[in-house]
């Protein structure tokens, strides 16, 4: 369980701490702390001020340049002209609801089904990867008749009363789901001299087994492919497949939530789950999809989704309007037609081997690792070896005054999460892996 | 209880009741069965095929021109220019998340908060309706350390798994909240000889002694002072304010649903609730909010706010997006430069009055209830007077023949839902009164 917020308090500006921060910044923080809910947390202690954005670069009030190190959701690059053009030309035709015909949806739902297995056949459209991942367990347990949902120690899952009592990474004052489970992360250290993939299905076996004696019943286990807030666990590739088969075996649906992996960013396959050699029963979608225009997708198997939905009537208003299917379908078009999953595989294989150098000459430097362009490095102690996150989150803001932007991720809070625009260049990358030399050498001389 | 969906099942379109559909229709809504999931519900036996809108119009494939009823999405007009051009004038610029600082989104909620009574201080912004009236019953729960929530008997508040368990009007196959407790409608039929006030605090008060005891206690009564889908209750105003004062006694929250009352729409007030002379604890805003573009908006009191936000992170990775903030700040510049609260309030109240001249020519007509330009006019047998439901669904599928576009509402299904974008004309409502005039003869000779 965790006992800290890992996705939400680590690299936060804390006004009793903010000596150097520039008084129109200051201003900025205060406006933010009178008028909206103490629960918005501002990145850095330095906070940005950002004003304009372009491929993999941000630009701040003063006109300086940021490298994009952690944006997904502008995942064709920020303000891309197709996805722009499209949305403009869709808003100036017609937005509304789908209880009226519109071919665009249509067109959307076939093109981004074609992308998946065959036996996931049918798609809803929703407004945020929280509303999709919040379905998917109400799917789950119509289709199962039981509750039980298990996830990993430091999922997050969405936003919504029932999915944040599905993510313990929101830390300890949130209430977790009683019907909830969680595992390990898929650390193959963890696993020792037992193989990752057999490891890795008894521990999810015996989850379901406690659920099943606990009387809640197995209904789905939850996680993202890339295992992205547990710290990046993508390697090797095919190791959740007898997890897989051990969910079915159990009658249980396995959710693929794709809104970290997917569309295109682990640059060997366009969906996180495909690297696995899975076929998930429920997949969900939401940041990248429409490039910043709130578009989530829950795409299923027929069979899966007709309890749910053969009684139940669920309308989502905005979901699937033509302005967002717009956005979704222009970021599919963009995505084939510039080259982006290549883009992903090859600066991802680029960046990861240019990072592991890095990580041969600073003791600081752990693990890297990544798919595509999805990487985490872990910081950890020159002493033992031990995480520190201390030293990342330093890291961290060390990297936002070379102005290059990321966050951590991870148990401990000591994964540099490494997860930019699918657009980042070789020169992005070489940007990033000189920052990141110099930023190491100040926080660790 | 409900015991059917009055929400979502109404005038749906049935492939097994097609005849007279036309082919290229048909072709359509078996794309849809194909690829979207079964949840979806097409509106009308004979569903339209609508590719453009302007105002409060909207245009099928055939160029044909439909009176939009039905639809406060598009609140300041279809494909109303200042929206379009504010969105892409953002969408060119900056679309990124709330952790870096922005302007666009403190003027906003400064701007929006001075709409609201002095004592809603707190802004939070999130992507759909549902999302905020879920994490509302979150803070009113964080805050009173409670469970128990009260709605009306045919109250439809959102999609997520915990507000569509708040939500009686998506019927019977939808397990409802234990903690959850009803009340009527507030009708003044229902209120006999009893001021509709009192009634309607005793109503509630039983509630919530009822939670008491229940040992849930008590600690929201969600309500949309409109009372859209029980039917359309919005008189005589300021018939909430004792039902407000003793969910204030019992130590509990008063959470507004605005979704579909804010905004103007009611004409003598930008808010529902002010209608009533009431200060709510919690204000939720959805549809109107960005004309389309999918905003949602959860207001409180700071001190309502402290106990949930203090110590829970939340964040919403779309919601206050610059192009959010953008489309929903030109909705309101909109509402206010067009005069569009006033425009609800004199065309809202020339129908209502031609509407009631037409309930005294059709025995078939109720009563008309509406506040600006939101009306139910009930339907009724002409022989004694009670609900008829399927005259009404007749009357809306006669209404789509004339090319005028609406829905029904009400815990019988039997009341039309008149509810077009604020933009609507006095010409408009000439249309509308004349085509009711001619279904009312078709559907009730």
């Amino acid at each position: 369980m965790a006992t800290r917020s890992t996705i939400m308090d680590t690299n936060s500006f804390r006004p009793e701490a903010a000596e150097g921060v520039a008084p129109e910044i200051l201003a900025m923080t205060r406006r933010r702390a009178r008028l909206l809910g103490p629960a918005y947390r501002l990145f850095y202690r330095d906070p940005v001020h950002l004003v304009r954005g372009e491929g993999a670069h941000l630009f701040d009030a003063d006109g300086e340049r940021y490298l994009d190190v952690y944006n997904n959701v502008a995942s064709v690059g920020h303000g891309h002209p197709r996805v722009v053009e499209a949305v403009h030309r869709q808003m100036t035709t017609l937005n509304t609801h789908t209880r009226y015909l519109h071919e665009a949806v249509l067109d959307y739902a076939e093109d981004l089904l074609g992308t998946m297995p065959a036996q996931i056949g049918r798609l809803m459209l929703l407004c945020t990867g929280s509303e999709a991942n919040d379905l998917a367990v109400r799917v789950a347990q119509a289709h199962t008749g039981r509750r039980g949902v298990i996830v990993t120690a430091e999922a997050y899952h969405g936003n919504t009363a029932v999915v944040s009592q599905l993510s313990p990474a929101l830390g300890s004052a949130q209430p977790l789901a009683p019907w909830m489970r969680t595992v390990p992360e898929p650390d193959p250290r963890l696993a020792g001299s037992e193989d990752l993939a057999g490891w890795y299905a008894a521990q999810v076996s015996a989850q379901i087994a406690d659920l099943e004696r606990s009387g809640f019943g197995f209904a789905a286990f939850l996680a993202d492919s890339i295992f992205s807030s547990d710290g990046v666990f993508p390697d090797p590739a095919g190791f959740l497949a007898p997890t897989v088969d051990a969910v079915h075996s159990a009658g249980g649906v396995f959710v693929a939530d794709e809104v970290q992996p997917g569309f295109a960013r682990t640059g060997s396959a366009f969906w996180g789950f495909e690297r696995h050699g899975v076929v998930p029963d429920v997949v969900t979608t939401g940041k990248p999809m429409g490039n910043g225009i709130p578009v989530s997708g829950m795409a299923a198997r027929p069979e899966v989704l007709a309890s749910f939905a053969g009684e139940l009537p669920y309308f989502n208003t905005f979901g699937g309007n033509p302005v967002s299917v717009a956005a979704a379908q222009a970021v599919l078009d963009v995505i084939r037609e510039e080259g982006l999953q290549q883009n992903a595989d090859l600066v991802g294989a680029v960046l990861l081997s240019e990072l592991r150098s890095l990580a041969a000459e600073h003791e600081v430097v752990g693990q890297v690792r990544g798919a595509g362009l999805y990487l985490g490095l872990e910081v950890v102690s020159p002493d033992d070896g031990a995480p520190d996150r201390d030293r990342a989150l330093d890291l961290v803001e060390e990297l936002r005054r070379r102005r290059v932007l990321t966050s951590v991720c991870g148990g401990q809070g000591n994964v540099l999460k490494l997860r930019p625009p699918l657009v980042f260049s070789p020169s992005d990358a070489e940007w990033l892996v000189t920052a990141l030399a110099g930023a190491l050498t100040t926080v660790a001389p």
